[in-house]
């Protein structure tokens, strides 16, 4: 399927790219192995392109004792699968079952996370993710108080509806665009080294 | 997770089961390995066991020239997405993914069937098997036209819609028992052999 | 209207049927005084005619402490009013009737379950209903706990749920064939004898 | 049931009303030979009950060329199905009936319009009867150029519009007040003179 | 823009009208001066004109301890936005400003009420208010007694449903005839005297 | 109505903040005589600031022969009304007034895009707009075609798209953090100067 389109915007040659952008997806490859199809994706607008990198690693790359690194994975899974956004939920799918370190949870909360292997803060967690996904208008204090209770703090509880936030975003240039998924994250994580 | 409750309703031990229910399970445990837990999670009523699964093989374990058998999985996976039915998903993936042999298309499909690596004649299909899922009301003579403009004969338009409609019980029944996925299927199907 | 189709798809001659189902059409006209269409839509699929009936059977010709026949047909009425099924609605709104002695009841109950003449312990019983036929993936521990506080037990609350879920799919396939409700439907139940 | 309350706001004597209201509410008596409840329920509200029973009456008390007075009672009961309207559905259900010479219309029409056995032309008074009710904000010019190719006249138009939205208005009268449905109303028009 | 068309509907000359609608045309362009198009839209049928506006004005020119003037235009803004009706949102969005001293309140009701700069009771009476407008058949006991709670008195609780019930019909005929905004009502109440 | 907070999140004084972000504040304040508070109160997060402000302007502050500026703020009015956002439609519907010399149109395309005075070009740009808000999963080839038939070019498309996208974003944090509008923007730009 090497011959099936990555996007219905263009693609540009890595050698036509700003330096800071080459050598960024350039590093990239050389952790992974392969270019995420996203970074190409993206890469026709430059300053689009580093915004939109910028903002993912300040939420993302990040690791907090009330938000591990998994539970921030969970949250991209599970709003994007709501969003039915195909390389979101494969991609993020892959890095949370590393993250995880389970096989299992990817797929158990892109179909319905109510039923997955989580802890009850955990589903606290996400139901705040999907109200602010999907009904963000009627977020009200009790929504806030139900975090609170539940342990999260003002950065968590920031960062649990930043990420729903900002992967909406990143849900609808994928969907927009028909972006698609690189093949190696199917298999990611799925089998025990 | 050996302990995880199967089901929110009883489940029988084997040796109590009606004989034709017991040999029913044993043979599909000979033929997969392990039991899959829809067996288990429907055996306490042994009625509803035997009409499930007739009525699951009438529509299934069936091929005809318009629609193959992976194409009947592809409906399974798809609405059954839509229905946010974790067991049906994720077990009938793994076996679209043998009987397609593709390692890629239910994940696709489970998230957007619309931005699958499938043909346009099965996005048809699939419109049509989603209509019948959420909207089934407005069926109208345009839906079955187009079909029909697509090669779909009254006998595979009749199996699309019903294996549509059997599995909206089967999703309904699965959400509302919690019915838990077996940790087999999450990996079948994925790995070339 | 005599001539008017009683489904989209073929309607076989009696005798050309199988004959246990022949039987089975023949006994309902006995006792019914005219053949409902839901038998001569289905017949020309035999083996899922069988599981259809078995499996309505299983779920309706029952009465449980916890459970009366006629409180097994509100959840028919009031799950197919919202699914738009017409057949559905009229010719179990005349069982409802005759079942619970009530010329007003189904009537009520397919426009508005909640503003329906029932006890509230019904309307505990049709919020269930009408969750698992429309939002079966919501369902929670909550949900459960309300029906045991009314007092249905495991068995009753499995028969709700499963009778919204069964109908489901029989809502689905009478929109997809546009399957005709017999005239004889509209009034019984409606005049006291 | 004589018991049962006609409505959560207070119902009036007759004897207390402005002597207008009660003329128009004896007059009703007279000629269907009980008090329908909607007469009570707003009586308590003397100018709202005018205006209201002006706006009706203005609207069905009516017919032209292009739309007969049983095509004004398939709105009223169409459009307060789809907002579950029991007063509405039932009380002109009633009405419908008679004035279609029909005893099935109205049942079907409750449930679902486009499987019922009215003409193509009834059919697109109704999309139009229901989009009025459910999204008007999406009205446009192809909304109304299809009816005029049916050949509804601009006064036609206004009608099935007007019907729809002032039904709506009546249907969340009904619906916030619980008002009861007159028994009379469940079998009128069923049985054949 | 003198020359946009007001409505979809044809529009009378002032002298053409019956006595009564031309005085009362005329009072309002002299206590306005200008003419609200609503006026001049609903003229073309003179007895739904003249209910249209004895109803409005029952609940609307109306005063009472639980709910004030301004209080009423509230209702109004909100849940015409929520209907996306234009007309309703600018013109009543204007007189509420007015009667309610406040240039920004009509933008922030417009737009999420839930975060508008009114009080917890108003919220309350907007939460109502805005269920009958949307989801006026899950009414229930709870929603009443929240309005009693809060001191809403009967007459008070029918008039805060009744005023979201009439501007739905108004929401409607505006948005089926394409309804134009005069463009006096946009700034009016926006700049201090 | 000076001490109501800005946000449910830390307002950081402007001498704590990171020099870059200081500076930036500042010039805005400069140029515009208040601060948005958009920018207090994002600010607490510096990363996530920098980036939010980078894409912005990338997307906002650029005019191309097939997407004006004008253009651009009608995205975000429409847009940010459809999911509620009283900062987003109250500030943007302030520079967009400025920016289309039109002191009605915001107010217009807040509350039905469909029915303002912008072209049919424009109406075909806010349904891609709105579809990418609200259900980006079902964009496909004729929602792009129709776009390149009214002439927008590809990177006009995805600008229109991105702009949705990134709004869609900012509503969801303006909603979770109920970010306060100042009150200078509900005047700017109504009256002619």
């Amino acid at each position: 399927m090497a011959d099936l389109p990555i996007s219905r915007f263009p693609i540009p040659d890595l050698d036509e790219l700003p330096e800071d952008i080459r050598q960024r997806i350039l590093a990239v490859q050389e952790k992974a192995g392969f270019i995420p199809n996203v970074f190409l994706a993206l890469a026709w607008r430059p300053d689009e392109f580093r915004a939109f990198f910028t903002y993912h690693d300040a939420l993302m790359e990040k690791e907090t004792p009330g938000l591990s690194q998994a539970e921030r994975e969970m949250i991209v899974v599970a709003t994007s699968a709501r969003n039915q956004c195909q390389y979101c939920v494969i991609a993020h799918g892959a890095i949370l079952r590393i993250r995880a370190k389970s096989p299992t949870i990817a797929d158990q909360l892109a179909t319905n996370y109510r039923k997955a292997d989580i802890s009850e803060r955990q589903k606290i967690m996400l139901d705040y993710a999907l109200k602010v996904s999907r009904q963000a208008e009627e977020i009200g204090d009790a929504d806030h108080q139900r975090l609170r209770d539940s342990g999260f703090d003002e950065g968590d509880i920031w960062d649990i509806g930043a990420i729903s936030a900002f992967f909406g975003l990143s849900n609808r240039l994928v969907n927009m665009s028909s972006m698609r998924t690189n093949e190696e994250f199917y298999l990611m994580g799925r089998v025990p080294r």
